[in-house]
């Protein structure tokens, strides 16, 4: 498989800080991988919250994470701080993907570098809900377009 | 995307056991998605520890991850006991790659399925090391040959 | 502060076993103290889960944790698996309590020693709910009478 | 068991800022109880790492938590954040103690309260050693003098 290099922040349309924790760390002495997913489910919540267009009581209807994927480059861990630059990368009918690449502190360059795939769902009957125009428009805005 | 369909358990060489914990469950009242990455690890970690021909003490070697990513099927989670499926998907010169299915309780249907691309490298110099026999003979028992 | 010695399998009630995951460990390579209260926590799920007496679904009553603590005696960790003992060591009005002794694989002496304290609350109203004659019985079958 | 009420900011000598994730909330929709001495593990470490006077290596010394314990208030969770008030309340010979005040956003009564007692071991014997005065003056900075 031909690698693909990591990303700058250029290429990302926005960003959320993240705390590392101590229990990130595994036996290596770096961040377990495990929890650069953790940060990015938290960085996708955080910004989906700040848009206030995203039923995330799981109420009416839920988002479900359909596939995710990380690709490592670099070590990170406690105590860095992390900053995720967010895009959104495709928008279906009822499913969108976000891309995501992770940095450590000043770093211009992306340590790692995931990806989120959700769809909207009827809480109640499980099936795909077509997207709102103002979720639509919310997801638009982080679009990069080269 | 062209969607995959899950697997079942014959499309895998070796299964480990994987207990759910209480935490595992986020608010939506099933496995978060990060959970998966975590069974994903310990699954592949508890089978190289078996097979005892992989430096899992990082003192001359270390086994990083370079990849990995999890497709979403259906819902599990505490109490569910999971079986991780695995076998060996490519190996490379110093790298080699696994895929695993996560099957819930009795079912016959992965609810889940990654992968976790690893490379082996030098402690000190950090420099892909290329793989022994022992280890490249290990990796091969879960090969699936169709 | 006068130390208690760990005490040993005979002093507990009954046992859940649990499997440690290799993100347990931290950068000292053993289980994080954060890891303890997970066990803990799962342990006692378990049991009650087992009891079918608990509401554990959270619709009427729910079970609040008001007080937990830990002493560490020895280390341990993936990939030990965990036997944790339970006894009741307190049960009042609408609140109970129990200790869990942490067991390393076949060892008789507990690595760690925990309590769990908890209160049944009413889903709406947040106020302490008594408890009923069969969650009483449930939680007296494994007080230890000295 | 006679309740104390929880503190308020004033008790605490000095403050951490605490992130919350997703996956902090469990299935009731708050953060889970284990989450809290995660915070706590953290909120050490990160005044300790400022301190530079401790050793985090574990290179010649290791600081090894020999009791936790916590006490729940309130509930707090994802996306809080959180404010960790630190003192310490007791130092030993090898070993201290911190007690450790959890604040959600702007409160100023704590949702939580913890105490964290370390050890000073040397790394290869696992014998206590005692605090060089440069800990003991560094611990001494965050004793609250009624």
């Amino acid at each position: 498989m031909a690698k693909l290099p990591p990303e700058h922040r250029t290429a990302f349309a926005t960003f959320i800080t993240l705390e590392t924790r101590w229990q990130d760390n595994d036996q290596y002495g770096h961040m377990n991988n495990v929890i650069h997913y953790s940060l990015i489910d938290t960085a996708v919540t955080r910004w989906q919250m700040a848009q206030s267009v995203f039923d995330l009581t799981g109420t009416e209807m839920m988002l479900m994470v359909v596939e995710s994927g990380c690709r490592y480059f670099a070590e990170a861990g406690f105590p860095d701080t992390i900053h995720a630059g967010l895009r959104v990368a495709h928008i279906g009918n009822s499913s969108w993907k976000y891309e995501i690449g992770l940095f450590r502190n000043d770093e211009e360059s992306a340590f790692a570098q995931g990806f989120f795939a959700q769809v909207q769902v009827q809480s109640d009957t499980g099936r795909p809900e077509p997207l709102s125009d103002s979720v639509r428009a919310s997801l638009n805005q982080i679009v990069m377009h080269p």
